[in-house]
């Protein structure tokens, strides 16, 4: 196999990247992106190479506590549990939340074989131990996993925390009453919050 | 910036990815493909490395002359001009042609700076010296600086070839002719062919 037909095999491994794309992304960078395909190799390389899991969040880093956990101006009071790294990005993009996060890597799931082992959970109670903290939010995903797992979560850390709660589910911002589920809807009403 | 955005902003280079789809990726082979991406990050720094320019026929290549121009068992009688490497594995994979290739690597545009030095015409007439083929196939786009190019290429050749063709414009297959434009529909009926 030549070397570009190796490059347009790997490029398939992307989420997304079929045959064609691949054959597409291979010529670009070829053709007219030598010098930032060098870097993105090496990038990639490096990220493989040095990236685990944080000793205490087990979110994605290169270090051994990575900069979440080692920020000193967040809320020691508020420890986040979210299914993934994605989630950690997406909440931290968002732009409100100052907390702490612990990152699952999952969510309970028996039949996939993923129980409170694979999900650190011993981890998640050291470091609630460790924070102290005043609340407790469980953003795992509604999805029935999610659910079985925020309430396993809530199960085991008892009266650790005096505060657990869960996110809100509900009508998402920009959408419409009329095209909302019926599953999200009933969240929506049973939420309901007093405005004056 | 951290290995992990280092990754995330180093994806984006690629054609049709932004910043959603690179966190996307990174994720994905962090958390899933360690290996595959690690042999990823090696293809594609050997492929910025070592491809360059076939000398015969400026195909993207890791070797001196590439294997198409070394391929002993191609019709030495043809010589097929096209615009990029893309053009090259699009016909290869339709599969009908077994000539020879000269890549262009662009197309004649003076605004852009694109004469022939760029595009290597010297190099198709030592290569048509070289082989002596029966027949050049112009095959640049039917676009005006690509039509302008193989007329171009039409003069420079002259007579050092006795038959020099441009590829057919016409209704694609499975298209129809109700939604066909007007100067697609007028090259398909200039080339009519009889069929019995």
């Amino acid at each position: 196999m030549s070397v570009i037909d190796t490059l347009i095999s790997g490029l398939q491994v992307l989420p997304g990247v079929g045959p064609k794309s691949a054959q597409r992304m291979a010529l670009h960078l070829l053709l007219r992106e030598r010098e930032a395909g060098e870097a993105l190799a090496h990038a990639m390389h490096v990220a493989m190479r040095d990236v685990r899991q944080c000793n205490l969040c087990r979110n994605l880093t290169e270090q051994d506590i990575c900069g979440l956990c080692k920020d000193a101006k967040r809320d020691a009071g508020l420890l986040c549990v979210i299914e993934s790294p994605a989630d950690v990005l997406a909440i931290e993009q968002a732009g409100g939340y100052r907390g702490f996060y612990f990152v699952l890597n999952g969510r309970l799931s028996p039949l996939d074989g993923v129980g409170p082992g694979q999900l650190g959970i011993d981890q998640l109670l050291q470091r609630i131990d460790q924070l102290s903290p005043a609340e407790l939010i469980l953003a795992t995903n509604p999805t029935v996993e999610g659910e079985a797992t925020a309430h396993y979560i809530a199960q085991r850390v008892g009266d650790k925390v005096a505060n657990i709660s869960r996110i809100a589910h509900g009508v998402p911002l920009g959408g419409e009453i009329e095209y909302t589920d019926g599953g999200t809807l009933t969240h929506a009403l049973q939420g309901r919050r007093t405005i004056v």
